[in-house]
């Protein structure tokens, strides 16, 4: 059990960790920061997709995902493109709160936990 | 251990998760958040024992609470109702940090990681 | 598996919790926050190295790591101290927001979760 898999990883962190059947992302943000907040959640949620699959995951395995919005008065606009994209029958816990990020045009952040496996369990 | 179950589930997310013998808790808030932040507290620390019942566990096994605080000066006031109610034998790890939360009048918001079992463990 | 270890444990938090093979430390602050972000960051990275050491993990088995810096602008020096420290072939998940800590003093928190193990698994 004390093996430790890293995926897209650097010398500084990596993008998502795996150990046993847990898969910890690193907060992730748009790679391309000039939209507003619903396009950078998009941009988001195809990283977290992309990564959780690397890692043997996916969305309806996700356990929890903490939000930070830049603006905080966001969170409806974030939410429109949440709701479209979470696995409405196997939704994680959640929470959402303001914060300033790495750079000003960041918008929002997401970090996810996840199980590895590939169904979705009830 | 690919089993995820939810608790209080939604459409958007889910108020507790359970994963092999780890739950996660949503975010909590207090649902009434006229009271100030002790009262809020309060509400919050009731929510979170409930949701833990529901999911096989108690704050004696309560591993890790993030707590954000919409004005970091009422540090001592949520101290106040934590100290009472925390298990002063098994008290978790913590962080706790200002942020602006989803909505104006929440003072203060929790996040809850814990193990699920009977028993409080050394 | 229900067993719960605390590691530093007091009335209010514990400083370390081993649970399975799973290390949540709490926010680490720094203990004289006199210094600049560079010298706090440099304070709480050695209070995580000596707890993680406590709780039978190393850095090299980190899985992810939450920096909260009271000015997101100071990103670049406290990733200075923090290039220096890290594992670079096992760097764990990040995330770094911008939050008001619990005294205006403390210019950086970090708060880790690692794996329990003596070697730094690929």
């Amino acid at each position: 059990m004390n093996e430790v898999k890293r995926f897209a990883p650097g010398p500084r962190m990596s993008q998502a960790v795996l150990h046993g059947d847990l898969v910890i992302l690193a907060g992730q943000v748009a790679d391309d920061p000039q939209g507003d907040v619903g396009a950078q959640t998009a941009q988001v949620l195809a990283k977290i997709d992309r990564l959780l699959a690397e890692a043997g995951s996916s969305k309806a395995l996700l356990l929890s995902v903490t939000v930070w919005l830049a603006d905080i008065s966001t969170f409806d606009q974030m939410n429109v493109v949440w709701d479209e994209w979470v696995d409405r029958q196997h939704a994680p816990a959640r929470a959402t709160v303001e914060a300033r990020l790495a750079l000003p045009q960041f918008l929002v952040e997401m970090q996810a936990i996840a199980a590895r496996g590939s169904a979705g369990a009830s």
